[in-house]
C-alpha cells in the first residue's frame, strides 16, 4: 500500500466509530426464561392474561407488573442534535440510543429511543401521550428552542408520569453542582455574584431560572446579537422573551464583552470562540469560567486558565467536565423508584446538591471541583437525594 | 395454617404469574460496553456525531447503524386483548412485553412494546408513521376488528417499513400451513375441498383471503347470527362486507350447522362450544377440525376425535397447537434480513410452506402435523424462505 493510501488516524477512529454502531448499540433481552411449554403459559398465554386483569382492575399495578416500573422513553424529533442541528429523527438515532446506553450503565433504568417523525409541537406532544401507557418517564431530548420549551410544558400537564427535558434542566442541575463547589474555591457566595451567561435557548434560560430559584441576583445573557435587554423585539421567541423579562435587573445592552465585563461568573452554551482572553481579564476577581459548547468551547481552557481561577467544559479531555450525564440517570433513578408523577424544583436542586457532594470540601480544588462521569457515587447518591425530596414534598405518586 | 387458609394450585400459580410479572419482563441491553472514557467518546459524544452524519447523508444506513437494522414495534390500542376484550393499553402491555419476548426467543429478533393510548384508527396510524424512524417493522397486536383492517392498510400506504397485524395474518399463514398438511393426510386437494369458518372477524377473514389465493374456492364464514350470506345488513362493518361479496359463492344462509354440513374442514376462530360433535358427523368424509378459540376450543378436542379424523387446537396441552408464534418471529426475522419494505402475498405463502416442511411426509399422522413451536427449525426455516420470496420477487428493500 502506498503511503498516500495509508489511512490516517482520523480515518481509522472513524471506521471504529462505524463498527461499533453497527446494527444499533442496545437490545431486547428477556429477564425470565422462555424455554418450556411452562414458560411459555405463564409469560404468554394463557398465564399472562393473569398479570392484564390484575393492571386492568387497578392501573397503578402497571408501575409494578409491567416494564413502566423501570422504563423510560428518550425522545427527539431530531431537530437540534448535539451541534449538528436539524439533522432529522433517523439520524438522530443513534445519539438517544448512546443515551439509552447512558441510562442502563449509570443507574440500571431501562430506556427506550423514539425518534419521531414530525416537527411539530402539537403532534410531538399528542404522540407523547398515546406512548405514556408503556413508560414510566419521558426524557426529552435534542429539540430545539424554542419549542422544546412548549413540549415540555404541554406534556406535563398532560401524563401523569415524570418530562424532562435534559437540554434544559439536566444542564442547569449540572451547572449548579459546579458553580455551588466552585464558588466555595473562591469563597463568594450564590446570592451576591454577577453571572454573564452566552447562549440565550432553552439551556441558558433553565440555568438562569434554577440559578435565581436559589438565590442568585445577578443574571445576564446572551445570543449571538448580544445582551438580551427589554429593547430587543423577541415577540417570536418565548424563551428570549422570557430572559428579557425575568433577567438583567440593570437591563444593560451591548456585547458579550459588556455582559462579562465585572462579571464573577462565565458560563457558555453557545459556540466556539466566543470569550477571549481579554474578556476574562475584564471580569470581577478570581475568574470562574464554565465554558461548555461542544466539541470546541467558548474559550480554551488553557488560555482561559491564564486568567480565571476556575474552568470547566464540557470536554472528557480536561478537567473538571460538565456533563448531563451526572445527572439524568441517577434523576430518573430515584423519580421511577419512588414513582413520581413529577419533577419539581425540589428534586432538581436536590440532585445538584448530591453532584456537588460528591467531592468533598478537603478534596475542592480548581482542578478538581466535579466528579468524574464515571464515579459511581453520583447516581446513586443523586438517586437517594431525589426520591427524598419526593416523599418529603408529598409528590404525587403512582401508587 | 387452616386448611380453609391453604391456598389452591390455582392460587399459588396466579402467585407464581404475578411474581414472573414484576417489574416487566423485558429489559434493554447495552451491545458494546460503556465503561471508560473512550467507550463513551465513541458510543455517545464527540464520536456518535459520526454514525449520525453517516446516516444523515444516507437515510438507508439507519438498517445499518441504528437499531431500526433488527428492530420491530408491537403495537397495540388494548381494545380486543386475547379473549379479555377492550381492556385498554395499560392492561394489555404484559401481553406486548410477551411477544417481544417471543419475537427475541425464536428470532433473534429485538422488539418493543408500544401500547397506545388512543383506540381512534387516524391517531394509531399518526402515531405509527411518527414512530417509523426508530423501527425496522410494526407488528399490530390486539386491535379490534373491523379498526384493525383500516389502521393496517392506512399505514401501509404511509410507511416503507413493513407492517404486519399478526391476529389477521399470522393466524392465516399457521392456519394455511396446518391445512396443506391436514389436507396430505386426508388426501384432498385445496381445490376440491369444502370449508366453513366460525368467526367473521378479521382472522377468519384473513384466513379466507388467504385459502383463497391458493385456490380454495368454497368458503362459508359465519358470526354469531350464523352464515354471512348476501342477504345481511352489514353497511357498518367492512370486514363482513368483505366477506359477503367474496365468499360462499352459493351464498347458502342459516346456522353454523349448515356451513359444516357436507364441509371438509372446519376452522373456528371464535369462541367456546359453538360446535357439537353431531355438527362434525354431518360433515363429509375424513373431516378436518381445527378448533382455535383459547382457552376453550370451539369443540372439547377428545370428543372431536370421536368423528373427525384430524384435529388441531390453540393449546398447548393438546396435539397440533396453531400457534402464530410458528409465523411472525422468523417472518420478521426474514423481512429485516433483507431490510423488505413490506409484506406480500409471497412472503406469506412462502411462510406457511416453510412451517408446513418442517414435517416431512414419513412423519405426517393425525397426532403431529404441525410442528413444535420450541422446534428451532421453524423460525430458521420461515426466515430463509421469507428473504428468498423477497428476493425472488424484487420486494422493495430499504437499501
Amino acid at each position: 500500500m502506498s503511503p498516500m493510501n495509508t489511512p490516517t488516524t482520523e480515518q481509522k477512529q472513524s471506521e471504529r466509530i462505524i463498527e461499533l454502531h453497527r446494527g444499533g448499540k442496545i437490545e431486547v433481552s428477556l429477564k425470565t426464561p422462555l424455554k418450556t411449554r411452562e414458560d411459555l403459559s405463564m409469560a404468554y398465554t394463557p398465564g399472562v392474561a393473569r398479570a392484564c386483569m390484575a393492571v386492568h382492575a387497578d392501573p397503578a399495578r402497571s408501575f409494578e407488573l409491567t416494564i413502566r416500573h423501570n422504563t423510560v422513553a428518550v425522545v427527539s424529533d431530531g431537530s437540534a442534535v448535539l451541534g449538528l442541528g436539524n439533522i432529522g429523527p433517523t439520524a438522530a438515532l443513534p445519539v438517544m440510543e448512546g443515551k439509552c446506553m447512558l441510562f442502563k450503565e449509570f443507574a440500571g433504568v431501562d430506556a427506550f429511543p423514539i425518534c419521531l417523525d414530525t416537527q411539530d409541537v402539537d403532534e410531538i406532544v399528542r404522540t407523547c401521550v398515546y406512548l405514556a401507557p408503556t413508560f414510566g418517564g419521558i426524557n426529552l431530548e435534542d429539540i430545539s428552542s424554542p419549542r422544546c420549551v412548549d413540549v415540555e410544558q404541554q406534556l406535563i400537564e398532560l401524563v401523569d408520569i415524570p418530562v424532562f427535558h435534559d437540554d434544559q434542566h439536566g444542564t442547569a442541575v449540572v451547572v449548579l453542582a459546579a458553580l455551588q463547589n466552585a464558588l466555595k474555591i473562591v469563597q463568594k457566595q450564590l446570592a451576591d455574584i454577577r453571572v454573564a451567561i452566552s447562549g440565550a435557548g432553552a439551556a441558558g434560560a433553565a440555568i438562569a431560572k434554577l440559578l435565581q430559584s436559589v438565590g442568585c441576583r445577578s443574571i445576564v445573557l446572551c445570543d449571538r446579537a448580544g445582551i438580551i435587554d427589554r429593547k430587543r423585539n423577541l415577540d417570536d421567541n418565548k424563551v428570549k422573551r422570557w430572559i428579557a423579562e425575568n433577567t438583567n435587573p440593570e437591563n444593560i445592552s451591548g456585547s458579550l464583552a459588556e455582559a462579562v465585563r465585572g462579571a464573577d461568573v462565565f458560563i457558555g452554551v453557545s459556540g466556539p470562540d466566543l470569550l477571549g482572553v481579554e474578556d476574562v481579564k475584564q471580569m470581577a476577581a478570581d475568574p470562574v469560567v464554565f465554558a461548555l459548547a461542544n466539541p470546541d468551547p467558548e474559550i480554551d481552557p488553557q488560555a482561559a486558565l491564564t486568567s480565571a481561577r476556575v474552568v470547566a467544559t464540557g470536554r472528557s479531555d480536561y478537567p473538571n467536565q460538565i456533563n448531563n450525564v451526572l445527572c439524568f440517570p441517577g434523576l430518573f433513578r430515584g423519580m421511577l423508584d419512588v414513582r413520581a408523577r413529577r419533577v419539581t424544583e425540589s428534586m432538581k436542586l436536590a440532585a445538584a446538591r448530591a453532584i456537588a457532594e460528591v467531592v468533598s470540601d478537603d478534596e475542592l480544588s480548581p482542578e478538581y471541583f466535579i466528579p468524574s462521569v464515571f464515579d459511581a457515587r453520583v447516581s446513586t447518591g443523586v438517586a437517594r437525594a431525589v426520591a427524598q425530596a419526593a416523599l418529603d414534598a408529598g409528590v404525587e405518586r403512582n401508587h
